[in-house]
């Protein structure tokens, strides 16, 4: 089968893209400095749409509220559906809306942050956009990153994606209870997060029941 | 509810941005006219990661093949799942494997052109990139473009996603057989593409049974 490989001739200027991504990750670092000075531990929850990002987090957010000072940025292109259901929980939501565009990046989570008062928060929850490839470039600044997948992704959704799962610091697997209907094998969805990154945690959940959120507190938030 | 837009702060140059644009439209251009030449018509494939192109272009390609001359082109990051699945069905396909990048453009296309013999073809069916945002802004040259997207992203993937509902042709609603399990109404999902688009019109299929593939084939390719 012939194959073409993009590189070799891409529409997009490759040094003006890397000088991009340069500027981009200078502006991570000074939103992570920003952070620490503060003591805010933030976590970017990316993953495709209707992976279940929004319910995760609202998840989260329930579960920890009276624990802990929390803060959250909704990605999204123009709505506010996430932000709304997540500010049905009683915490301070930031909406930004990216227009066209695929991802966050860190000027624009620098723009929220001013937003906060971060001098009474603990925690940082950043729903990027629905999209299972272009966040992995654009690192914000947080303390982790995470990858939301459903089963009903179809068996493929992690060997064909290995840049953001090789970003990730934890996978959430979600929709578990639609995996025997789809065909589709949780285990070996496992075996292609290890062989894109070994040793890459990854919990099961069901965010309507809410099966397996405990456990991701117990990885992110003790 | 605070809310930031991204157009005023974003990190991309927008002048430069619109200038990539514009030389892929040129190139869109040039494709069509070699299709249009060599009496080819060109179908786009939109969809998110699981949606069900590979599937839905399976199930054409095997009720086609007998009738016209096919031929694919799929695109994909960096794996060749997809082109090995299709190719099963015994037509010529060509892989294009994008890298990081999160879209089909209009360059890759001339390229995947030049490889085949287009006097000896009817249609050419592209399976782009699996992302419900990025394609949308580079168009390929195609005669028409198709969005597929499964009730399984949740009830609220037409109402985010705007832009690339608005560049379509048709629309593909697959896995309708999980809708009541995922709890989402079809016909909502119809509702919303009319807000988006009126009159765009919307074909419920089950690419695992075959159900509505017909139909699509009444509107694409009779």
């Amino acid at each position: 089968m012939k194959s073409i490989k993009a590189k070799e001739g891409q529409i997009f200027d490759i040094e003006l893209e890397e000088d991009l991504l340069k500027r981009n990750e200078e502006l991570a670092r000074k939103n992570r400095i920003l952070l620490d000075k503060n003591k805010v531990r933030a976590i970017d929850v990316m993953g495709s749409v209707g992976s279940g990002k929004t319910s995760l987090i609202k998840n989260l957010v329930s579960r920890l509220k009276a624990r802990y000072r929390l803060g959250v940025v909704a990605g999204d292109l123009t709505t506010t559906i996430d932000a709304e259901r997540i500010k049905e929980e009683g915490v301070e939501v930031i909406q930004v809306n990216t227009g066209k565009e695929c991802h966050l990046d860190a000027n624009l989570i620098r723009r929220a942050l001013k937003e906060f008062d971060l001098g009474s928060m603990d925690f940082l929850l950043i729903e990027n956009v629905g999209n299972l490839i272009c966040p992995a470039e654009f690192p914000l600044g947080s303390h982790k990153r995470i990858v939301v997948v459903s089963v009903t992704e179809g068996p493929w959704m992690v060997a064909k994606h290995p840049y953001i799962f090789s970003e990730a610091d934890l996978v959430v697997i979600n929709k578990i209870d639609l995996a025997r209907a789809m065909g589709v094998s949780v285990k070996t969805i496992g075996e292609d997060i290890h062989r894109v990154k070994p040793g890459l945690q990854a919990v099961l959940t069901n965010c309507l029941t809410g099966e397996g959120i405990e456990e991701i507190i117990k990885v992110l938030f003790l």
